[in-house]
């Protein structure tokens, strides 16, 4: 197959230009590499809500649906931060990955040689580092029923009991209250994993840390969570034997934000579940220095993924041509690796964003005062990219 | 009143140890500034397991109930690894928290001029930093209902819904099934706050805020979690209304997982609950280079507190006059501050064991090669304090 559909989703603040950008690098890419990319756009997110007052319409849902794969910028604003959960931008976010069914998430934490010296851990901590962070996306307190905030009330409820892909119990819920909490407020999200979610996510991790540094750390709280006990019951089982070559640890959620720190190339690979993931990976990121560089990826059992940077929309700087669209292209990177096979154009375009740093160019996020370095905007940094593939 | 009970709870490990080394210190501060310290030992985690098969026996409750304070080493070993979860010595710490009813955890993480270079973060970003996390200690997903981990079959269950401090609700489960779902475990744990709950943990931070540099952070992800919107409603309600001159903000758990490594000055006191809590503490302890020198407070709404070091039992080095007894020397300086009312005497504490720094000595958690330091045991540290106050 040498023609792939392409649905993009700009989104908001900086999204639209980083989105440019890229468009740019993946047009000199095709020529030269003699493939097509067919890229038509969506809207998510506030863009979406301003549009259509859905974060995520029926409309890109189709449209994701019938591409191949899907490249993201980035959402949110505070355009749209005092609005009803559901008509917030990240709810557009979360409503994407639950309708694509996109339950793993790769997140690279690597730290370039170039920009060794954004990160504020000390050189010889982050030398090196390149850590593999698998989030589960689908499942956990994200998903899990019961939720909500309800008063108090003595009232009788029907409610559900589940967790997001297995919607497997219902039940009846009554209020049998003391008087002393009538008219109280309580807030409750359930933790929850079933078994076959816990698998799936896995074997995801088992894969890519065999294909990695084969070894493997999970991540849980099992020394208090019932849900935690069984994830790392089923890790167990799924890696000893599926992966009996990959090397299994486990480590608690708190030990694991410290050693992230104190000594982070001890790790390989990472699985966790979606809370857990959403905070380790974000601190993994640090690691690295600028979140201006770190591309994710999201992907589900069948059809297309996902590929978005970790940063956010950043709307201080949108339009000021301030960007970094460089996360951006490592994620249609990501994209051309995962979800179109074409791994040979994912490290052209992975080693043209090596070769821009070489030459010294620099977008603000990621220039050190004295780098002797070159100062230059989301343009110029994506034509930079775009003339060396 | 010049004439206090205390309970001393060594714990397992390097526990006994940092315990005897501390008793030194409080023996040679109560002679100097005329107070009398009765001090009771008690059994807690692995030590109580063994002896009592419990890791929070009884006995143990009642003389903490009947003490003015207690003060913990700390608990946990290979041993008991392998036991099952309400015979491990991690359930002997729950249980001691819900049991004395201590929700608030204070958990300061002050980087000390002396050991600056101990940091893996560098010396410009860390430099300064004092920042102090509040952490809620008995409600959250720690302690909601319903929990635990069923196989999905069809059948009818009773079961509790609720919050550790209200359990207010029950209900009747009915699991209705899909087939294939049948035979499949679900693991699960109810995140859940009442209003209460937040409520009274906003007080004690809003108080600590007040008492340090006037800002305080709370952390949640209202983005996602109607637990946290509830939280941040309620954080808010209290602020307003009884702290009108604390700077009040929030940020999401993932972005305070990168902020505290991006910039932990911008943090003056942070206010959580039990989960975020537990990871951003640990986390924010990294700051400080050494687990060694970290204690931490935990009170409830009467009663004894409990004082603690942050650090683990280190059964590795356990009884090989390796480890470092400051954290719990700076544990009983916290509990003669918030417990016993004598801010002098913690002072005098305090800038014992920072005078103990000047002069040089490291235990070996804390030696830096080359830092011209001399290397001392457990003992000698403890010995070294005691000479000084
Ligand atoms: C925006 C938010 C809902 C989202 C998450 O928590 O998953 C974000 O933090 C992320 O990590 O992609
Ligand atoms: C040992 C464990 C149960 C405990 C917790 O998670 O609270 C510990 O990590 C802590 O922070 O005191």
């Amino acid at each position: 197959k040498d023609s792939y559909q392409i649905t993009l989703l700009p989104g908001d603040g900086i999204g639209p230009e980083i989105m440019t950008a890229t468009k740019g690098v993946l047009a000199a890419l095709t020529k030269r590499c003699n493939f097509e990319l067919h890229m038509t756009e969506a809207l998510i997110g506030g863009a979406a809500i301003d549009a259509k007052n859905d974060p995520f319409p029926e409309e890109s849902l189709q449209q994701c649906l019938s591409s191949d794969s899907v490249l993201l910028s980035c959402i949110g604003g505070y355009k749209w931060d005092a609005n009803p959960r559901e008509l917030r931008p990240e709810s557009g976010l979360l409503k994407m990955r639950k309708q694509l069914g996109l339950f793993a998430n790769l997140r690279p934490a690597k730290v370039l040689d170039q920009l060794i010296d954004a990160s504020t851990l000390k050189r010889e901590v982050v030398e090196g580092v390149d850590v593999m962070v698998v989030r589960e996306l689908t499942g956990d307190v994200y998903f899990g029923t019961p939720k909500g905030i309800d008063v108090v009330d003595g009232k009788e409820l029907y409610i559900l009991f589940g967790s997001s892909s297995l919607t497997l119990i219902h039940h009846i819920h009554t209020f049998i209250t003391d008087s002393i909490f009538l008219g109280k407020r309580v807030g409750y999200n359930n933790m929850i994993y079933g078994e076959d979610e816990i698998a799936r996510i896995a074997r995801v991790a088992g894969d890519v840390a065999s294909k990695r540094g084969g070894k493997l750390c999970s991540v849980d709280k099992a020394n208090v969570l019932d849900v935690s006990q069984l994830w790392r019951d089923v890790v167990i089982e799924v890696m000893t034997k599926e992966f009996p070559n990959v090397e299994l640890s486990h480590m608690y959620v708190d030990n694991a934000a410290m050693q992230l720190i104190r000594w982070p190339k001890q790790f390989d690979t990472i699985v966790t579940g979606n809370i857990f993931g959403d905070i380790l990976s974000d601190e993994a990121s640090m690691l690295v220095g600028s979140l201006g560089m770190l591309p994710s990826a999201s992907i589900g059992v069948s059809g297309p993924g996902v590929f978005e940077p970790c940063h956010g929309s950043a709307p201080d700087i949108a339009g000021k041509d301030l960007a970094n669209p460089l996360a951006l292209i490592l994620s249609a990177a990501m994209m051309l690796r995962y979800d179109l096979d074409r791994a040979e154009e994912a490290d052209i375009l992975e080693k043209s964003v090596e070769a821009v740093l070489d030459k010294g160019l620099r977008t603000a996020d990621i220039k050190q005062e004295n780098d002797g370095c070159k100062l230059v905007g989301c343009i110029e940094m994506g034509e930079a990219v775009a003339a060396i593939v």
